[in-house]
């Protein structure tokens, strides 16, 4: 079925219509045909719709670099001076012309012999910010609405795209069973971190409310920072649930590893009642991801794509330690597993025994700093990946399950089942639990998280008859916006656990960019939102 | 690779570890072989992580009706009454046992003949909420985390997910080249519509900034209520671009076809310079989609499946007419397309020579209204797909690009180059048009449409030697936000076009589910966000 009609009529643009003679092609089915045996191209009239990206004007004849977005490689056409005339860097032009194989020995396996070419939009080459020459992030950051039309930004984009398609293929095919995709609401009520770093949200040009019912969802509302407790919900009916939504943080951090605006890949699993089977399911996953993008142009193209420095990767992707990265991903040993109380005793051990220098001396009690994880998992672990496990419950959330077991006899050092995957030069891109997922012991964590509101008690001190207390609560007590999550733990609350990725801090790992202003297109972040 | 490993000694959580004997299977994956032909479960034993949806207790024997959340067909058990003491409707259980063949004449081919049973979380029937009695939307709306549970909801967020799997598909395998799919940001400066309907964000606990540079962003900040200005910025690059986003509006609006928070699918297309291409575009992609749901089984689940009138649905959805929905879709004739003109046209004379009467009487100045999209899809195109073209510039935003053809001589009457998708029961459920590619013509449109600022000239009355000036513009004018949107038609702007597809609306036309409110699960709309 022939989908986008041709125009035969006059064309209301101005320009000549679509010659109703060559179908459009795109450059990367061109240039792929060519390199693998028979062309089927070849000496055919193939059209394109695309840009110039360079244009040499010789005497007898002109050379112009087309792109179309559809890969990184120009696909290059040769043309007579007339025809050339109107080209210039940037300008969008429809060109057809004769496929013909090149003679050996010049760089590319066949030139476009032009017939035809119309300019459709044309372009100042004065005053367009894209120029071939080297720019800096900074600059491009700038202007994030033409970053994307620079070759590799190009492809992050594509990059990205098979990301998501290959991502649902993992789960889709999952040998567990297919997890349902989910799409929780970026509207919540809470904030599940207990971190208070999130963004309200209002009406634009409502006043302030100065009480509950005056506001338009008739409680003050947040954006959400996880869509954690959601899939809980969700798992508790479905078994195996994943999403891929944004999240929004209101830090004020300048780092390159934060934005207020990210996208988070979660997975929730009811019936899970052990880490390890937690950190399994994690590694296989991104595994899977990286394997299916291994064995796709897109995937072999950020493999060996040139680098001009325009995102600030680093400078060891040019080196082939990008493919050692992705080798390490697929089908290196398995990733190491090692507890909190362990990591710290290595970084202790460390300073003491082999002189390493850290800012914030490691104890048990102070978490882990982000130097802390570099040391881990560059220096301990040879720039593997490696999960940390069971950190100190007094750091974590209030869902979390306590650990399987303890490794210390001090009962003042309780740990959680939960982990952080951390990875060379982006550190910690994962993390997840089990999930406390008995009621009496939630309700017991939420209180000690101050998360239990006490409430107005009517004149007898009791509640009314016709409302029943919440289990486990004094009547007193009031379990607010949460009182849903408890709600799952009530009737058939089964042991769970789940994850959260940071997707674009992955997305930067495998592509070798090292800022996450580099690999989202249109960044946020505090003091900037620009387009 | 076996990913989640069972948990060979002492559970942390009190009850018996999983059996290393049977893997846990899946309800769906059982039932499904049970139907086909020779079934390898059975006598075999098999294990089930499950909910007990019902269950009866007799003097020799238990009946239990196993749900875990893969198929709206229940696994029967079979037990003995001590193994049944247990169980009450909603608890999770983990099962397992012998998957024998039944005697002809029975409901169910196969059942379980129970060896074991664990009640990993027990539920109290009595409170529990979800019963197997009807239960109506209005109800389960109040409690969306518990409403998932019921069997139809179920359904639908498999459904859903199956959707954007096989969404995925069609672009990825599109026929003019793969989609590239993009992730644009949610925080924005701009309302797309012009409508105003926005939410603004801010810090939780930020005072009201009283100057710019006090913004989290230097700026006021909204949420986006379209995509469609950044799809274009990836498709001047990418071509062929697409993403399924959420977006919200802050309509006070209380209608079963509106939320505040619902996901958009947008599609843009670089190079398409007639509107033919464009609902062809759309026209074959909602075929396509349809046509790849239809043969998953969850495509055939919705349209078999039993509705108690939990979600709301259409009675008509039972009888067989939901079958037919799809059949049209996929198979029928290709949609028609008449010109807003035309519509308005004949619904004046259907007033005139057919006695339709209207609340609102259909006027060429008017626009259409609810009950005059109901009309022309319903009564003058029998409830099959039509679309609507070439609306009054008047009443659509700057952004469209003018009609290839005008039907009057009457200049006043100036159309643009835009469609509506209408759908029976739905009504709108897509809109698009081609855009304005041309800078002038574009400034000069959001000059019209007041969306150009006028700034603070120097004292000289004289813009700063070193600020060249805007094309188009006069020294008084600022593009302010809309600066980096005009910026895309300065290098390289060619004529392209796309559409929005309400997602959520479009689901609930594929399952007959009449409430966007039934078919998201945590809806947000004015004056609710429940959990």
């Amino acid at each position: 079925m022939q989908i986008w009609r041709s125009l035969a009529s006059v064309n209301r643009l101005g320009h000549r219509p679509y010659s109703s003679k060559a179908s459009v092609s795109r450059c990367a089915q061109i240039l792929q045909a060519s390199k693998t045996g028979p062309c089927q191209f070849e000496d055919q009239e193939v059209k394109i719709n695309g840009f110039i990206r360079s244009v040499r004007k010789q005497k007898r004849f002109a050379f112009a670099e087309i792109s179309d977005g559809s890969t990184v490689e120009p696909l290059q056409a040769i043309l007579k001076p007339a025809q050339a005339a109107d080209l210039s860097t940037g300008a969008a032009v429809e060109i057809s012309g004769l496929w013909k194989a090149c003679p050996p020995g010049k760089e590319q396996t066949h030139e476009l012999q032009t017939t035809d070419v119309t300019v459709v939009g044309a372009s100042d080459p004065e005053t367009f910010p894209i120029q071939k020459k080297y720019q800096s992030p900074e600059f491009l950051r700038q202007i994030p609405h033409l970053r994307i039309r620079t070759p590799f930004n190009s492809l992050l984009s594509r990059f990205r795209s098979e990301c998501m398609f290959q991502l649902g293929n993992v789960f889709h095919s999952h040998p567990n069973g297919a997890f349902t995709q989910v799409q929780p609401p970026l509207i919540t009520s809470s904030d599940c971190e207990g971190a208070g770093e999130t963004f309200t949200l209002a009406p634009r040009g409502a006043a302030t409310p100065t009480a509950e019912n005056e506001h338009f969802f008739r409680a003050p509302k947040y954006l959400t920072v996880s869509s954690q407790l959601h899939l809980e919900a969700y798992a508790a009916e479905l078994g195996n649930v994943w999403t891929l939504t944004p999240v929004f943080r209101a830090e004020k951090s300048d780092t390159p590893r934060h934005l207020s605006e990210f996208y988070m890949l979660e997975a929730e699993v009811n019936f899970m009642s052990d880490l390890a089977s937690l950190t399994g399911l994690v590694e296989h996953m991104l595994r899977d991801l990286t394997r299916r993008l291994y064995n796709t142009p897109v995937g072999q193209e950020i493999l060996s794509a040139k680098r001009s420095g325009e995102t600030g990767q680093e400078a060891s992707a040019e080196a082939g330690s990008l493919r050692q990265r992705w080798t390490d991903l697929m089908d290196g040993p398995e990733w190491a597993r090692i507890t909190y109380t362990h990591a710290v005793e290595q970084l202790q051990r460390a300073v003491s025994e082999n002189g390493a220098s850290f800012e914030h001396p490691p104890t048990w009690e102070g978490g882990l700093q982000l130097e802390h994880e570099k040391y881990i998992v560059e220096v301990l672990h040879q720039g593997r990946p490696v999960f940390v496990t069971d950190y100190p419950k007094s750091v974590k959330p209030f869902y979390m399950a306590p650990s399987e077991v303890t490794e210390s006899s001090n009962t003042s050092r309780e740990t959680v089942a939960c982990f952080d995957l951390l990875l060379p030069e982006v550190s910690e891109v994962a993390g997840g639990s089990l999930r406390e997922h008995r009621l009496p012991d939630l309700i017991q964590n939420m209180r000690e998280h101050g998360l239990i509101k006490s409430r107005q008690l009517p004149e007898s001190d009791k509640p009314a008859p016709e409302e029943p207390l919440y289990p486990y609560l004094s009547p007193d007590e009031d379990l607010s916006h949460l009182q849903w999550y408890a709600d799952l733990r009530r009737w058939g609350s089964a042991p769970h656990g789940g994850f959260g990725l940071g997707f674009d801090r992955f997305l930067g790992y495998l592509s070798g960019v090292s800022s996450v202003r580099d690999i989202v297109s249109f960044p946020r972040y505090f003091g900037r939102a620009d387009c």
